[in-house]
């Protein structure tokens, strides 16, 4: 019988054709120059590219790409018979992206992406088709850059039935939090900072609101809990109400402040339900996720008999990416997915996922920060702690700042004995419309250690 | 073509033959059953004990074995035709775990193993063995427990040449280390109290020593640069001379004390040399690897395009190894292995694997803690200084403790500046023999950032 020795000398090349060539793309082609004879030492065979496509073939990358075919129309990619594997590094929930993934698939041609928001959205239908034709569907890269996680809940928690997935998903929302910890400079000032260093887009939104962290996180909830990808019902919270005076606040009870997407399954009435949420927490200091500092991401996965795994890295960068891509097609070069075998991509195959409803978190028990901005005058407090009172919310501290700030507003802050989730909300509902508030209370829970 | 849910309901199980009912084996046994669906759903297809071997038959474990097949010679679970994967968890390098390991490979039957000894020392015949059967061979339970860093190494970071291995892989080193850190106590009273929780075995050499954390650098280096297994070339030096003063010490300049196995691949006049080595160092306290604390393991691997990767969680125990154990045997299910295709153990085939020279680091760059206990009286500070001054060692900053203990010994700590270890080697010979020293000087060098 042969050997991997023999079968790495007489292997026929992996055929891989890239879409997209942003820096992903071009860190793809660098590394597969870069490393080529390690990969192939490894993948028991060459990764060669064959086709690219991107809008404009001209535009100097910094890479020299005449030797491949040129498609101006992506979708011909997987048309073409001499490639094995389609990369899609295009981006885009829907549109190209979609489009060229489907013909892949639906021709048997193996599909590696690191597209967060193609997979959250439609990673359901791609591995059903996936399934049918026996090829490949493989998405390292979408989450967590770098870092091998969607492998690490595929395959190396596979023995056990979590209990809890969370982690920091979104490299420009921790490196926003941890600046603000370490200049004590407001949000939109360090918001601004981030943009010029490139941490932070033009347009930040889907990363300060949450959304690229929930697309994240349904893909990792899919993966450890056996769920169907149910991103519309990841309940999102970004960072933008965060003050400096939040994260001082929070330092000198002992927490740092993060935002954390978590997700697990529990029964709420017999019935399994999924919980999917991403907002900021207060994170214990001593708590691996708070030495997570600047655009680092990190996965806490806990398992019922492997304990608590703690997955850290790089969540971005063409580096990073490159890297996960490139392992993906390195699992596909080694026969990863061949007749389907081990090739269900969410862990187990479609037909068996569940479709668990949506958690309703309210009875479930959490501490809380809890902090208000108030006119500074007589009385506010009493308001404040009787609408605590009456919503059976038990404070464990209080911090009321000395001065008021120009405008004559005070920073009230709080801590809350662990109760309901509900009944904080409560008690917000009681204070809703109080002329004491001069802005939106500040709602952060405390992650459990 | 049939999709992976209609294989699933028809695949026949993968029966396993269980040689070793310890904690770990009997922690299998528990977790097949437990997540026994689960695990179905994400093979594919069941994984059934048909088997069992181990020293004592009627012993009551917890768990009924009378439903398998017991064989009182545990090679005889090699010769059995309806087992297709034996799993190793007798331990030992040699012995009756690597006439069992022999026999299952030899006769084409896959093999799990936790057992990091035999790994280090018999992993390249046992891959070998492996590559010519095109039998799956298994270890991910035999570094780091529950963690999947095998794994992790092997299809995680598969993508880049690595700059650098390196963690906290023995449980019981580490939950010494830091308990001396909480307590202030000193060693031998700390490893007497890990005895009694189960921290530290009845002997602890393998352990204290380092040896243990050796086996499984062996088998990390290996599989993250391409290297033969080549355990003898472990350099390596255990906890036993670390004071709670040096851990006093340590803390007020910044740092930790940790077992630190690390491995890296560096050109030695133009020749890679491979670079192992077990020692305690001293680690900053904004290290990653600082806040792992207790029996918990780390590895940091550098690869030039995916940057720092941590994995971290549960180094020993029979619930992570388990889930460990368990992982292999789903990966196998799933269809790893199979025709060998994806199977070799160390990431390339045998006959790829460099023979790397042992590194000699003397040249190396680093920065270090130096402690002497020295009789107290004129002109000791100076006789060490000289020698310092004499092998060319700058002093960043120098202890010297206020006054003598008991024995009228006196504690001299100092940081070196970044120089050549061989320099603190060679100030350290122009001391030997010195009779102002009371006993040998700890040398532990700091962890670069």
């Amino acid at each position: 019988m042969a050997t991997n020795a023999a079968q790495s000398q007489n292997a026929k090349p992996l055929r891989i054709a890239i879409a997209g060539l942003g820096t992903v793309g071009v860190g793809v082609i660098r590394l597969l120059a870069t490393n080529h004879d390690l990969i192939a030492a490894r993948a028991g065979r060459a990764i060669e590219v064959v086709a690219v496509s991107a809008r404009e073939r001209g535009k100097d990358r910094g890479v020299d790409i005449a030797s491949y075919a040129w498609e101006d129309d992506m979708t011909a990619l997987a048309a073409r018979d001499d490639v094995d594997v389609v990369v899609e590094l295009v981006g885009g929930s829907d549109g190209p992206a979609l489009a060229l993934s489907r013909a892949a698939l639906g021709k048997g041609t193996g599909l590696v992406t690191a597209n967060k928001a193609m997979i959250a959205h439609h990673g359901l239908e791609l591995a059903e088709m996936a399934e049918e034709a026996a090829a490949p569907l493989k998405f390292e890269a979408a989450v967590a850059g770098g870092i091998p996680v969607v492998k690490g809940l595929r395959e190396g928690t596979s023995a056990n039935a979590l209990t809890k997935v969370y982690g920091i998903l979104n490299g420009t929302c921790n490196y926003i939090l941890s600046a603000m910890e370490a200049t004590g400079a407001d949000f939109a000032e360090t918001l601004a900072e981030a943009q010029g260093l490139g941490y932070a887009e033009a347009d930040p939104t889907f990363d300060i609101e949450g959304i690229d962290a929930a697309h994240k996180l349904a893909i990792l909830a899919a993966i450890g809990f056996g769920a169907k990808v149910d991103f519309a019902a990841v309940s999102t919270t970004g960072i933008v109400q965060v003050r400096a005076a939040d994260i001082a606040q929070a330092d000198a009870l002992g927490f740092v402040i993060r935002l954390i997407a978590e997700a697990d399954v529990k029964d709420e009435g017999g019935v399994p339900k999924l919980l999917q949420r991403v907002r900021p927490c207060l994170v214990a200091k001593d708590h691996p996720l708070a030495n997570v500092d600047g655009p680092t991401n990190a996965v806490v996965a806990e398992g019922n008999f492997s304990g608590r795994l703690l997955f850290q890295g790089a969540g971005a960068g063409d580096g990073p990416t490159a890297s996960a891509v490139v392992a993906d097609l390195i699992d596909i070069a080694r026969g990863f997915g061949k007749s389907g075998e081990v090739g269900a991509p969410f862990s187990m195959p479609v037909a068996q996922l569940q479709a668990f409803g949506a958690a309703e978190p309210g009875h479930r028990m959490e501490r809380t920060y809890l902090r208000f901005t108030v006119n500074d005058r007589p009385g506010v407090l009493a308001e404040i702690t009787a609408a605590m009172r009456d919503a059976d919310v038990s404070i464990e501290s209080l911090i009321q700042q000395g001065r008021a700030n120009e405008g004559g507003e005070v920073l009230v802050a709080m801590v809350t004995h662990e109760g309901p989730e509900a009944n904080v909300r409560r008690a917000l509902e009681l204070l809703d419309g109080s002329d004491s508030l001069t802005g939106e209370p500040l709602v952060l829970p405390i992650l459990p250690n």
